[in-house]
């Protein structure tokens, strides 16, 4: 039984600065940005550049409002409504993103990278190495709307 | 210039029931679990089974204390000591843990998952799909020190 969930709280440990300044949907893959790191943690990235990717978890502080509980997947309205929790749209109940980005440089603090789709000012909630053992499946299965995009 | 780094307030959406009560290190990769979501977002939860694997975002609740800045991977103490960001350690300045798991069975608000390695009673904060073409790498590097675990 879910008795009682939880709030938790957490503070931010950098954050991005990107030339996407406001929630749009454009492809990231290109994209050059950087995140700052909170000083006091520069330490805390030695070694990160040993990786050639890393995972970004960040919070998306522009999502207002409640979550609706159906979307339709990519914004495209030829998709049919579904589940939130089965797509990736921001509008989730936490508005947590994850992204898988390229590692360009480890400079003190600052991470620059490429791929990110967090917009200008995003906080950054945790950086991990990327590890394909834990975070890579071979042969995973997707619905056909995936595909299409 | 990061001028103020703020605090975050997330409410779980779920929670984990698992055999793991402890915090223990061993495999997890059989492990059998489930996530049981918050009733109120059953429907959001609708399409989820057309994937077979999911991202689990979750709480390290019994992670106590301030983070380390340097740990040694794995708990190895034949491993260096490396910036804590650099591992996967749980001992994180945000006690955020990300697997990805085989989905093996959604029941309304009950997913039955393989491989999840948090334990019993782990807040989770969201449920992603795990869509190759944003989550998987191809050939990325890590240093050996992952290889050899």
């Amino acid at each position: 039984m879910v008795s009682e969930l939880p709030s938790l709280t957490l503070k931010a440990i950098g954050t991005v600065h990107s030339e996407i300044k406001q929630p749009v949907r454009r492809q990231s893959k290109d994209i050059v940005s950087e995140i700052e790191v909170d000083k006091d943690l520069t330490e805390a990235l030695d070694n990160l550049d040993e990786f050639s990717h890393i995972i970004v978890i960040y919070w998306m502080h522009q999502r207002r409002g409640p979550a609706p509980k159906k979307v339709r997947p990519m914004g495209n309205p030829e998709n049919s409504l579904m589940g939130v929790l089965a797509t990736r749209s921001p509008a989730r109940p936490n508005p947590v993103g994850k992204a898988t980005v390229r590692l360009l440089q480890r400079r003190d603090n600052i991470l620059k990278v490429k791929g990110l789709d967090a917009i200008d000012g995003t906080p950054v909630i945790d950086i991990k190495p990327y590890i394909p053992g834990y975070d890579s499946v071979k042969n995973a299965r997707v619905p056909s709307w995936v595909k299409k995009q």
